[in-house]
């Protein structure tokens, strides 16, 4: 078995039985459906293969104990993150109007918009109720740390909603624009949990700021790696419509570097929005004119860098290990 | 004047820069339209008449300084709890379908659906920001305190919200439900503003229990009152159509009490919508039938209560005279 299998399984047993019990808690009677809808969206009433992937739990975990810390005694923090990805997918699918998700109808249309929303906000303040159960885990200034972490890391990540959602009627957007919205958007929660693991260990702002970096590149080469997928992934593998991102006319990364590089492209995507049925060729344009290697370079760039911060990192052997093929899955899914 | 204006004076200039400045330096660039929506719907580059109330704060001030504390210490929680209030408020319109608050267009309708939801997340982690600023003023244990206090209120907050939007679609619906409801919905922030300022002033779990205690008498009878005014209520004063909440099919105390207690409203109520023409005469019947006075019986129960509640206060005198004053204001507003 692989070194992240181990450390995987070591962790997630312990870790859904208190990601159960801190939900029933939250809902001790069963006053409202709020605790339906949160074991619901969370999976939790799902076989553990169903329930997504708990990337973020088990960076967490990965990154304290790789800091010499004991990975338990992340549990609460980890929860807190998961509850907050959890959270911005419940409002995410309500803001781009999503039908589906994990091959369930999401949360809104489930139970409706009011109650989509409200069951975020619910599922939002319950991460920082998560978070309070490392007291007397950790000094009570570390305490306080995490609470700024967590809170300004889902500042960055409504920051980068917000872009996002304005991006869609906004002309003009630079290569600069996009970073600051991935940053957000999808970097921010990721670095969060590798800087979390580091404080949780009681290591200084020094170290946490290399693990922060960690995740951060991890978090920019993931997202331009997905961009990349909604273009050229294969919908087999994707689960999604070849170049759908094309047809839903996002700003991804390749659309950025298309309407800066290519000509024709920049032409056709201006004049009016894209059909399925063209959206093949326009993909071959993309490679023609090398836009496909721009994007691909700039993925390798983040790739590189998060390997290399990873290598710097003070961190134990094993859990390096387990690190480095945490990120080879992330960053070589399926293409 | 009166002493409560003397207070209010001496908080609000200073409250009022702190706040501005805080809800600045969350968006030093202009990235995003974030900034703008916040300063909007906060009121800020409005006059200082046309912000609304700033009750919470008021609150918060008046019972950090009522128990030996320095009231200036309680500015990062009062701005916290003014964020929480006002991030509810921009969700409740989205739900609630609200078109217009204070005279001017809610954030939805004016930005959009999906700039509405995240932009009201925003303000949300924004308080827990704004409430570590709380850091090197009080106690670490203190804040760890404060952390709790806003957290747990924020998740009886969206149960309330949750309750309420159920009972839309809701048989049955008992008192004890409708308590419940209000609870979580008005009475929480309340009691977690007079609650915060026991805490900021460093008094111990019991007296802090007290303050609760009466902001959530107050808080039960401020919307008990509401709900009264929402059926005769004087439409000049309220600024909404008369016997509104009868036309509006909404399960307040008033329809509850009169599906328990009169037989032709209970008749009428279950057969159809009620119509702007019919609704004087139900409102009537309710008079004759005893549901208003009972409905002012509740009222003037939890009145009692507030009041005996802040008698027994260990509390300085002035404040005390200032918080019967604020109490009195609150629940006799315009009949």
């Amino acid at each position: 078995m692989s070194l992240l299998k181990q450390y995987q399984e070591k962790y997630f047993r312990k870790f859904l039985n208190e990601f159960d019990k801190t939900v029933n808690d939250l809902f001790p009677d069963k006053i409202s459906d709020l605790k339906d809808i949160f074991r619901y969206h969370l999976g939790l009433n799902d076989d553990p293969e169903k329930q997504g992937k708990r990337i973020r739990p088990l960076l967490t975990f990965l990154c304290t104990e790789g800091c010499g810390g004991i990975w338990e005694s992340a549990i609460p923090a980890a929860i807190a993150i998961e509850l907050i990805h959890n959270f911005s997918l419940i409002h995410d699918d309500i803001e781009d109007n999503g039908m589906s998700r994990r091959s369930k109808q999401t949360v809104w249309v489930k139970w409706g918009l009011a109650r989509g929303i409200n069951s975020g906000d619910a599922m939002f303040t319950s991460a920082f109720i998560a978070l309070n159960k490392l007291e007397h885990k950790i000094l009570s200034e570390s305490l306080i740390d995490a609470y700024k972490l967590l809170s300004d890391t889902c500042l960055q990540l409504t920051i980068g909603q917000q872009l996002d959602i304005e991006f869609e009627t906004r002309e003009n957007i630079t290569i600069a624009d996009y970073y600051r919205m991935i940053s957000g958007k999808t970097a921010a929660l990721l670095s969060c949990c590798t800087q979390m693991g580091a404080l949780i260990s009681g290591l200084g702002l020094e170290d946490q700021m290399c693990y922060s970096k960690f995740g951060n590149e991890i978090g920019l080469a993931f997202q331009i790696y997905d961009d990349w997928l909604g273009i050229w992934g294969d919908p087999m593998v994707t689960g999604k419509s070849a170049s759908s991102d094309l047809v839903e006319g996002k700003k991804s990364l390749p659309i950025l570097i298309g309407l800066e590089k290519s000509k024709r492209f920049q032409e056709r995507w201006l004049r009016k929005a894209i059909t399925q049925d063209e959206s093949a060729t326009l993909a071959e344009w993309l490679c023609e004119d090398k836009v496909e290697e721009s994007v691909m370079k700039e993925f390798r760039n983040w790739n590189c860098r998060a390997l290399d911060t990873l290598s710097s990192l003070r961190c134990d052997k094993d859990i390096r290990s387990a690190l480095f093929e945490l990120a080879e899955k992330l960053l070589m899914r399926n293409r």
